[in-house]
C-alpha cells in the first residue's frame, strides 16, 4: 500500500502591495484549475496574490490544497486552503514550499519567489516558469557548463495549460 | 467557501532503536483509525514507530495522512503517508508538527516528543497524552499558578478512543 | 590555525510575565560571570530574564556574548549582546541555541527551556541544570535502560560556580 | 552599556565542485582582510570556497569570524571560524546569514548565494556585489518602479576594498 499523492507547488508573488495584474491572476487561477483537473494536490505558501488565485482555481475544480504559511497561526491562510500548515519560520518556509512539490510552477513573482526558485534548483526539482525570473539572463560571466545548467533550470511556458501539461509529462517520466 | 479540514497531529517515538512495544503500536494504530473514522486529517512526523502505526491505522480506515519529515527527500516518509512534506530542517520540523494540528495526541514518546509537547503547550494547542510525558511531575519547585498551568497542559487518557473523542469534543467547543 | 572558541549556551526563562525571582536572576548573572572569567563565549537566546541576566554578568566580567533571537530584527536583542543573530524562525531558534554550546547550562526555565533541553539531549550535548526541569521525574513508565539514560541526561548543580566548573571539566575531557 | 559589534556577512559559492577561480578566492580573502582591519565581525556560512577564503583573510588580520552552518555538527565549519553555529536547518540557514549582517557582501556565488541575496533584499539589508548575480538583468517584464527597486538592490563593486569601504559608509549613515 503506497498512497503518495502527486503534489505540485505553485509559487508567485503575494500581492501585499496590491500590484498583481489581472493577467497574472488569471494565469494563477488557471494553473490551479489544471492541477485540480488532473487530480494532483496543489501546494503553495498559503497567503495572497498568486497563492490565493491558484488555490481558488483548484477549489473551483474540486481539487485539494495545502498552504505552508510563514507565521504560526493556521487562520492566516487564504480561504481556499484545505490544510493550513503554520510553520512559524517566516520566509524560511519558502524552502519547504520548494521541496514539497514533485514539480514547481512559478507564476510571475518577486524576491520570495526567487528564493523558492533557488531552493528548487538546488534540490534538482523541475521548475516551470510563466512570466517569472530567468536565471539564464545572468550568464555572461559564466562558463558554458554553467550556461547549460542555468538555461535548463527553468522550463519556460506561456500558458497555464502548457505549464501543467509539462509538469505531468515530467512526473510520468520519473 | 471555507474549506479548511480538521487536522489532528499524532506524535510519539520513531522506533529507530526497535523498542516500540506492541501495546504502544496498537494504541497508535487505533488513534489513526479513530481519526480517520471521524473524517479528520492525520498529521505526523512521517517516519517510523508511532508515526508509521498511526498513519497505517488511518489509511486502513480510508483516512488522509500528511507527514512533515525532517530531511529533504519526500521518499523518506513511511508508505502510509499521502502527502510527504520534506522540510530539510532536521528536528526543527518538530515545531511544525506541533503547530499544524487543531489538537495534538501524544502516544508514548521520547525526547523528540517532549520537544513537540513543549511547542504545542507554548502555542496553547490542546495536548492529549496516552502513556507519555507528564509535565505535572516536575512541580515541586513551582508555585500554585504554575502547578495549575502545567497540570492542565496535557489531558491524560488511557485509550485511543477516549483520546480521539476528547480531541473532537475540544474542536467542537472552539 | 584552528581558532574555535569554547562556547557555553545558557538557557532559561525569558521573564515576559515578570515572574523571574531575584534568586534565579542572581544565579543567571553569576553563571554569565563565571563563563566570562574562564574566557569562554556565552551563547543565549538574546532576550530577557535569564538571558539578559547571564549576558549582563558576562559583560560585567569583560566576556563575549551572542544572542540567537527568534525574530528577524537584530535590535530585539538585550543590550548585553555583542552579536545579535536574528533568525526569523520563532521558537525553532531554540534548537540552534541548544546545538551551539559545547555545554548547555539551564537555569530554571519553562517550556522554551524544556524544548531546548530536549534538543540538547537528542544531540548528546552535556546539560547542566540549576533549579530546572528534571527528566528523571518522568521515569515510572520506563525500563531500567531509559531510567539510566534520562537520569544521566541532566547534571544537577546548586550554584553557578559549581555549574561552570563542571562545564569546563566536561570540555577538558573531550 | 550597549556592546553590539558591527557584523558583515560575506556570501558566495562553497566550491563543493572545485571550480572556485583563483581570482574569486583572492577577492574573498581580501574582503575578509578588509573587514578585519576595520574591526568588524565577519559572518558567513562557515563552509568552503568563498566562505573559507573570507574567514581565512579575516583571521590573517586578527579578525573575528562566525560560521552559521547548515548541519548540526560544529566541526563541519572551516578551520578559520572562531564561533561555529550549527543550525541543523540545511539551506534554510541561508536566511540567517542574510539577516545577521549589517551589510551583506556577495562575492560571485551560485544558487545558495542567490537565495541569500533574495532574503537580504526582502529584509531591506544593503547588499554589495562583486561579480555576482544581478537582479537588474531580469527587468524587461517589469514596470519602472520595479526597475528602480531591483536596480538599487545590489550595489556593484569591482574590488574588495571598494566593497568594504562602501559597506562602512552605509553603516556610518545609519
Amino acid at each position: 500500500m503506497m498512497s503518495r499523492k502527486i503534489c505540485i507547488s505553485v509559487i508567485g508573488s503575494g500581492n501585499s502591495d496590491g500590484t498583481l495584474s489581472p493577467q497574472i491572476a488569471k494565469i494563477a487561477n488557471d494553473v490551479g484549475r489544471e492541477i485540480a483537473k488532473r487530480g494532483a494536490v496543489l501546494i503553495c505558501g498559503g497567503l495572497g496574490g498568486v497563492m490565493t488565485e491558484a488555490a481558488k482555481g483548484a477549489k473551483e475544480e474540486g481539487g485539494f490544497t495545502i498552504g505552508i504559511i510563514p507565521d504560526d497561526d493556521p487562520d492566516s491562510a487564504n480561504p481556499f486552503i484545505d490544510i493550513s500548515l503554520p510553520t512559524g519560520l517566516g520566509f524560511a518556509r519558502n524552502g519547504l514550499v520548494a521541496y514539497s512539490g514533485d514539480v514547481i510552477i512559478a507564476v510571475s513573482g518577486r524576491l520570495g519567489t526567487l528564493s523558492e526558485i533557488s531552493y528548487a534548483v538546488i534540490k534538482k526539482k523541475p521548475v516551470i516558469g510563466i512570466h517569472t525570473w530567468d536565471l539564464e539572463q545572468l550568464f555572461d560571466r559564466m562558463g558554458p557548463d554553467d550556461k547549460k545548467f542555468y538555461s535548463d533550470s527553468i522550463i519556460k511556458c506561456e500558458s497555464a495549460k502548457e505549464a501543467v501539461d509539462k509538469a505531468f509529462a515530467i512526473i510520468k517520466k520519473k
